[in-house]
C-alpha cells in the first residue's frame, strides 16, 4: 500500500542529480499518487552569485551552524535562481516527460509565510556581531489552498523555497523545513527528503551505519547523530511528524526509484 | 459596465512604474473582476545580464526589427529575471496589498507552448548571417486550464513570458503576444496592454496624435503608424481581436487607475 499524497523534497546541493526522481515521477502519478515536489537551490544560487560577482559569505551562528548570508543583492540572486532557473527547469523537464507540472514559490498564494530574522548573531573571526540586513526567514504559516486546487485539477506542483515575509518581503527559507510545513498543511501521508546520502548515519560518512527508524523515544539519539546539513533534515522530519504527518523519510536521491525505495523502508523513517 | 475577465499586460521596459496598476488592482478585484496580469522583464533581464557580464547583443532582422539575442547563457538570465525576480516581486507586492496573487510562467501547466526559432536571419555589420543557438519562440498554443482553476478559487494569476518549447526547452517569448494568446484562450472580455505611452500615436512622439480607435477597416493605417516596440503591441492587439477578444486596448501605465482609464476610452481601442 502506498500513501495518496506525498511531499518530496529534492536537495539543491551540488551533485544532487534530479534524474532518478524525474524518471520515477510519471510512474507514481500513473498509480494515482498526488505529489508535491519541493526543491532546494543552493548550487544554482551559488553559481549565479559567482557569475554576478557577489560575495557569498556564510553566516556562522554561535552554535556553529552555517547558513547563506542573504543580504539584499544576494536575495535577488537567490530568488532568481530558486524561483526562476531551478523551478522552471524542473517544470520544463517534467513537462517533457508528460507530467503536467506547475511551478510556484512560497510567496504564491501565501503558500509559505515567514518572519524575517531581523537580528542574527554571527561569529566572524572569533568575534560576535549582529547582522541586520539578512533576508532569510522562519516559516510561521503554510497555506495549502493553491496546491490543493492544482492537485485537484490534476497538476503536479513544484515549489521553490522563497517565502512571503510578514512585511511583504521575499525571504530565503530552508527547503527541508518548507517541505515539512507543506506536508503538514496538506495533511500529507508522507514527507520524503531526498539527498546524496542513504539517510541518517549513526557514524557519518559510513553508509553501513544507517539508522533505519526513529521514534519519539529514539529522537534524541537521531538528533545527536546528525551533523552539518543533516541537522536541518532531522529537524524537518521531526516537525512533520509532530504536525501529524504519519511518516517522514530521509532517503537517497541517487538510486533508481528513490520514492518507492524510501516508502519500502530504505532510508531513515521517522514515525510520530 | 465593465468586463468580467481582463488580461492586463504590464510592460517590462526601463522606466515603466508598476505602482499605478498595483494600486488599482485591489479595487478592480473588489468589484468582482477576474484579472490575469502578464508582465515583461526586459529591464530586469538587461540589469542581471550586465551584472553577470553577459554580452547582450540584439538581433536585427533583415526588415529592421530588433530583438534580444537569447543564446543559452542569456536564456538562463532571462528565465531568472522574468520567472524569478520580476514575477515574485510583483506577487509579493500584490500580497502586501491584500491581493492573493499566484505567479506562473508559460511553462507551468503548458500555459504557453511555443516553437523555437531554429534559424534566424540576422543582419550584422551590413551582412546577413543565420543564428542557430537562439532560445526565443513563436507561441503556438495557450492552455488556460491552470489559470481557470486559480481564478475560480479566487487567486489572481501573474504570468512571466517564458514558454515551453515543443522539445521541452524554456523559451523567451514576447510578452504582448503572450498576453494576447492568454486572452484568447480564456475567452477574456478585454486585453489591456500598458506601457509608457498613451496608446498608438499617428505622429510619434506627439502624444496629441493619439489614435482612439482601430477597426478592421483602419488596421492598415494603425500598422503603418506603429514604429519600434509599438509594432508588436499592434500585432498583439490584432491577434487578440482576431481570436475573438472583443476589445484590445493599448494604454498608458503612468496614469492613476490605468485600467479604468483604458476601459473608459483613453488609449487606443482595437475592435473586432
Amino acid at each position: 500500500m502506498t500513501p495518496s499524497t506525498i511531499i518530496i523534497k529534492l536537495g539543491g546541493g551540488a551533485g544532487v542529480d534530479p534524474e532518478p526522481l524525474l524518471q520515477e515521477l510519471p510512474e507514481l502519478l500513473a498509480r494515482g499518487q498526488r505529489i508535491v515536489l519541493v526543491h532546494g537551490a543552493s548550487a544554482a544560487a551559488n553559481a549565479l552569485a559567482d557569475q554576478a560577482g557577489l560575495d557569498r559569505r556564510q553566516i556562522q551562528s554561535p552554535s556553529g551552524h552555517l547558513s547563506r548570508y542573504t543580504y539584499p543583492d544576494m536575495l535577488e540572486i537567490f530568488v532568481a535562481a530558486a524561483a526562476g532557473q531551478v523551478n522552471k527547469t524542473l517544470v520544463a523537464d517534467l513537462q517533457a516527460r508528460g507530467v503536467n507540472a506547475v511551478g510556484l514559490a512560497g510567496v504564491d498564494g501565501r503558500l509559505l509565510v515567514a518572519e524575517r530574522k531581523r537580528a542574527i548573531r554571527a561569529v566572524e573571526n572569533g568575534r560576535q556581531r549582529v547582522i541586520r540586513d539578512d533576508y532569510s526567514g522562519r516559516i510561521r504559516e503554510a497555506n495549502g489552498q493553491a496546491l490543493q486546487v492544482l492537485l485537484d485539477a490534476g497538476f503536479t506542483p513544484v515549489v521553490a523555497p522563497v517565502a512571503l515575509g510578514t512585511q511583504g518581503e521575499r525571504l530565503n527559507v530552508d527547503g527541508d523545513r518548507a517541505a515539512a510545513a507543506i506536508a503538514a498543511a496538506l495533511g500529507a501521508d508522507a514527507l520524503i527528503i531526498l539527498s546524496n546520502v542513504p539517510g541518517l548515519l549513526a557514524d557519518f560518512p559510513d553508509e553501513n551505519s544507517l539508522i533505519r527508524q526513529v521514534t519519539p523515544q529514539t529522537l534524541p539519539h537521531a538528533r545527536a547523530a546528525a551533523a552539518g546539513r543533516m541537522k536541518r533534515k532531522v529537524l524537518a522530519a521531526e516537525e512533520a511528524v509532530n504536525a501529524g504527518v504519519p511518516r517522514a523519510i530521509l532517503a537517497d536521491a541517487r538510486v533508481a526509484h528513490p520514492v518507492s525505495e524510501a516508502l519500502s523502508g530504505q532510508g531513515t523513517m521517522f514515525l510520530g
